[in-house]
């Protein structure tokens, strides 16, 4: 499969996720403006590949001849939630060679992708089912994944393995983006309404929960998708593991706990459009699951346990 | 607003609640067929609704001339969860006169609403806000509902009160029906995602949650609207009070607990049309929550509190 993000010399090529699974479309990214507009249309999404996205965006602006602090500032607040846009961004501009930064930022994700592939299936070696939220496949980063990269993993080993999708409204990531992906891919999916979760983990049909990450504070609590936190809680009541996969680079240790962490609120129209109500809406895009719901964090760096707040400031400590 | 089901000589006439928003249609069931496919698409649900209706199905499939015990079987199994089917075609076959015995049924079922909508105001006297799930209102009985009934009740007694609505996914009876009707109503509703309900309830947005039921066991497991189960979790992370909603027809003491509850699974394509995925499918119409996890039945027979297998015997009892 072509990657969801790809350089092409002085522009950006990615494929339209709005646009899944019924076309495959390609948008090119040719101005700071086209990829301020493919990250918040969500035509570019995932935390680590709106990272690279933004990164390369950065290096677009430079040739558009644009003040390099605005550029930082309108890509870097595309969307507030995912630090790794911010993060991406930020490297970039203070990078003497931009466009090597970009490139370094690009492959770092691809190979974060299969460390932490390799350390989930280490991890979960025993799970053949697992149970994931949203989307954090191929299509969400620029490599084979995060939670879905340990899934790919246990795959291309040969190990038996299913995945159970929610759809996750509003957008539908996992009905459109992850059926889509494993189906492509060959392995066996499911999918159900995100309010069959809890019925399916009380009915054991998973051996783990597995999510991405948007941005996880110092103290382990998680921003991710809509609807993680309840995944959390009703992994918890039915006695079954809840990871969350993600690169180093989805850690902020600057940002303290959950409460810090700015939710994005989605216009109404995401979840007025498929019932053609016309009532006020709660739209945010993120929660946040505290830290004690949190069975291990698998990263690019290796599995982190409980106490999160000593593992997650041991593992930013052994790459300073 | 029209009601839900009518009775108009000789054929029922429904809402047809497949065509909301987009189109308010009335339905007319002239034959047993008519009923079961009616009741099977979900032209009419809700499991007071589908009652009253079945109880008319009976005496049209006796006007049809059609065998009495094979109407009653074909009828009583168009859904198998909800309990108030069953009961309402057996009451209706085992009655001298089956017309007046079925109006019987659809003017109890209005007086059930009254009652239900009575208690709540008392028991939730100082709610102002009431997390609600799938569709318990006017379309979903022949009154005012069941858990909207007690917001009806306490709209009409002048209280302030306003509704959180989750979508329902996957038929939306929650963004389709009842955003559409407590806005018809004038009464405050804001829908969110099916996940988003856990980040409302963590976020203290509603003083509880309050859901309908399809089916009660004796000892106080619930079958309701899948995701039902989910809410009963999450309000209790969140230390919010869980009410379940329903007349006494609900309520089946021959069946003793969750786990001998058929469970309707339905067609994989009611998720699928969403996001154009092709995959397998688990789609479950209903769960079960388990009874611990509920704070009280509001029942047309008073709040019922713990420990339910006393006091739900205790309200047959005092029927009988």
């Amino acid at each position: 499969m072509r990657n969801a993000v790809e350089w092409c010399d002085d522009h950006l090529e990615v494929i339209d996720q709005t646009a899944l699974p019924a076309r495959f479309e390609i948008a090119k990214l040719s101005t700071v403006d086209d990829v301020v507009d493919a990250i918040k249309r969500l035509v570019v999404r995932g935390a680590p590949a709106i990272g690279v996205c933004g990164a390369f965006g950065v290096v677009i602006g430079l040739h558009e001849g644009r003040q390099l602090t605005e550029v930082v500032a309108t890509i870097g607040d595309a969307r507030p939630t995912a630090v790794n846009l911010k993060h991406a961004v930020e490297r970039v501009a203070r990078a003497t060679d931009p466009l090597a930064e970009a490139k370094r930022i690009h492959d770092e994700d691809r190979e974060s992708c299969l460390r932490i592939g390799e350390f989930g299936r280490a991890e979960l070696a025993s799970a053949k089912t697992l149970l994931t939220h949203c989307n954090t496949g191929r299509l969400a980063t620029s490599g084979i994944g995060t939670a879905l990269g340990v899934v790919y993993s246990k795959f291309e080993a040969g190990e038996d393995i299913a995945v159970i999708a929610t759809e996750t409204r509003p957008l539908l990531q996992g009905g459109r983006l992850t059926a889509w992906e494993l189906r492509d891919a060959g392995i066996p999916v499911t999918l159900i309404a995100d309010s069959a979760a809890g019925a399916a983990l009380r009915a054991g049909k998973a051996d783990a929960v597995i999510v991405g990450c948007d941005r996880v504070a110092a103290n382990g609590d998680v921003a991710n998708k809509i609807g993680t936190y309840a995944l959390a809680v009703l992994s918890r009541a039915a006695n079954v593991p809840f990871y969350v996969a993600g690169p180093l680079s989805s850690f902020d240790p600057k940002t303290p706990d959950g409460r810090a962490i700015e939710i994005e609120i989605r216009p109404a129209d995401e979840v007025l459009n498929a019932s053609g109500a016309e009532v006020d809406v709660w739209n945010p895009a993120f929660d946040v699951t505290p830290a004690h719901l949190v069975t291990a964090f698998i990263t690019d760096a290796g599995v982190l346990r409980p106490p999160f707040t000593l593992t997650i400031a041991n593992a930013f400590g052994s790459l300073s």
